[in-house]
């Protein structure tokens, strides 16, 4: 049916009704006292959901123009980095470190499992003579659901004193990343996720420590020159022209997160992940990241005797459901499951009740009708 | 009055009700055939109002993040450079230009005034060995609601073969930029302009030519990599996470100008324009920009005997009217009334009322009340 669409990618997500309504509100200017005001409101909402009291910048930009950003204001060409990467992230930060001529050191895992902390340790304690100059590392790797220890991570970076970088996109709002708590000296995401906004904004966090490895960094940089935007920021205006009716949006959607609270939030997606997880387990559907790995924005399935991306097909043309395929040689591998932002319990009932009925129209056997959506609504009840 | 604002800024202008609704919309997925098809609708349609067969590239981004686009893809550190200034923008693609260690030679106009064609050919007549790879040119300068003589100056450069690079971003929509019949080679814009649009997306225009140049360039350039652009524009698809509610409104944008067709758009403007300078001049109030290079899109007063900023501080106090005021040196000497995009006959004659009735408030005496909307009216009917 038109108009009828949900969504469970990981990207864009749903969006609340009021957030979008404010979205359709007249432009304003924004060299204006009452835009002023929205950017201070919106930069205090956006240090609390960050968990800071580092700067955190707005750009019109996506999210992969907030991590560049991340990463080319803090480094000169010929600078070490460390780059763990275990999936199409991961590979996207090292192309971008390539092409601004840093000198790239990587630690990998096979997409669908987990970057072993222990590995970043060993390569940060056989850089003696403190070469790396930042270590970049995706949370929660979109392309497969996997989320990676970034809190151990972190700890073994700051012993050894590199910058930690981090790609939030898939877990800022969905999981705690206490940006203090951590140390943690850069973080980007973007609107269309834990947010609950449409795409059009990036957010990149930058501590203090970062901003003194600004001073002295050397590549070019003008649009994503984070130290114009700082400057602004200071007297709560922007560098360019800010998507106003973004930070109209913006501006409802952390009031609504603010309303629920943090933990609220970050249980919220907890919660959907497990009963996401425990419906695939309950219908046979092998999940692609480990249970000890999996992301509580998104959930990854392998399907074995049924084809995942007809799976897809039916959810979108009997249901008005969009689940995301897999991405490069995940293509016709998995389907993934978005379940951050705006997504709720009810949703999780909803999607998975219509996977089965697709499983059951493309013939599968390997499960009960009924036990995926009995799995799920066990954990949303416990 | 909340809810009363009435912008006559540069950007952002006035939005259509229409196309607000549109950025209401629940977003869908970017990577579905729906979307695909609203890209390529959206394509044909900004090929359309840029006249031209060449690629028509949509950023998330502002205006000056398309321009840095514009200027970066296609040269490389110590390529030499011919940027013409005579404003706030073109000082910025300097520095653009400066910041990626390109060799920048310049040819001035003062703030308010227009650049000499022939400063720009004798510059590229003395480059006898063809060392100079762009030139650079700010259409409309927004700065001074100066327009530059963008067809004579285009004329030179295709005589010497430079890439003519244009800042487009207040004269696209505005007035006519036909990219094929003048040879541009990169042109840039932004949606909070002449395309009735909240800011958030920044268009590039490519020629063949400024491809053939991509192909060597060597500044390095990720998010802003308009290769990445092209490769899946052709599959009407985006590199990224694209806005995708801004894409809906643009969808509705687009149809609304080719409902009222270029020559009306271009007549429309040119009228607005001409209204709101002879109310000016029957107001006494001088103009800022000489009547040859008026800007179709901008107006900026230059007033004596009364305060610039207390006129705009009326404006917006007592009849919830936006005007922009002078940056930079220019700050408090000028106001700077915007009229494009959305903007009609009936705007012209309430902002010149609202002005008059401002200027009395002031006790400035060097008009006869009702002379402004007069002299509006008369152009406007004519």
């Amino acid at each position: 049916m038109d108009d009828k669409l949900m969504l469970m990618i990981p990207g864009p997500t749903p969006v609340p009704e009021s957030v979008l309504l404010a979205m359709a509100k007249h432009p304003i200017g924004h060299r204006s006292g009452d835009f002023f005001k929205i950017i201070a409101e919106v930069t205090e909402g956006l240090k609390w959901l960050h968990q800071t009291q580092n700067d955190v910048l707005i750009l019109a930009a996506s999210g992969t123009g907030a991590m560049e950003a991340g990463i080319i204001n803090f480094l000169s060409q010929g600078d070490r980095v460390l780059v763990t990467t275990n999936g199409k992230f991961g590979d996207r930060w090292v192309e971008i470190c390539e092409v601004y001529g840093l000198n790239v050191e990587k630690v990998t895992a096979e997409w669908g499992k987990v970057i072993d902390p222990e590995a970043v340790r060993a390569s940060l304690e056989a850089d003696a003579d403190k070469q790396i100059k930042a270590v970049i590392v995706t949370h929660s790797e979109t392309s497969t659901g996997v989320i990676n220890d970034l809190e151990t991570i972190s700890r073994y970076v700051k012993a050894h004193g590199a910058l930690m970088m981090v790609d939030a996109v898939t877990s800022l709002g969905a999981t705690s990343v206490p940006i203090d708590a951590w140390g943690l000296d850069v973080v980007a995401s973007g609107s269309q996720k834990g947010y609950m906004l449409p795409p059009g904004l990036g957010f990149v966090a930058v501590s203090p420590k970062a901003w003194e490895a600004y001073a002295t960094a050397k590549l070019p940089r003008f649009y994503l020159d984070l130290g114009k935007y700082r400057k602004e920021a200071a007297k709560n205006s922007h560098p360019f022209t800010p998507p106003v009716n973004m930070f109209f949006a913006l501006q409802v959607a952390l009031g609504i997160m603010r309303a629920e609270g943090l933990e609220n939030i970050f249980a919220r997606h907890d919660r959907l992940k497990n009963a996401t997880r425990a419906a695939m387990k309950a219908l046979n559907l092998p999940l692609f990241a480990p249970d000890s790995a999996g992301s509580p924005a998104i959930t990854s399935v392998a399907p074995i005797g049924v084809d995942a991306e007809k799976i897809r097909s039916i959810l979108r043309k009997r249901f008005d459901i969009v689940m995301a395929g897999g991405q490069d040689h995940l293509s016709g591998k998995i389907f993934r499951v978005g379940h951050l932002g705006f997504v709720s319990d009810r949703d999780i009932l909803t999607a998975i009740s219509a996977l089965e009925a697709a499983l059951s129209e493309l013939g599968y056997e390997n499960f009960t009708a009924g036990a995926g959506v009995a799995a799920a609504a066990q954990v949303l009840t416990q």
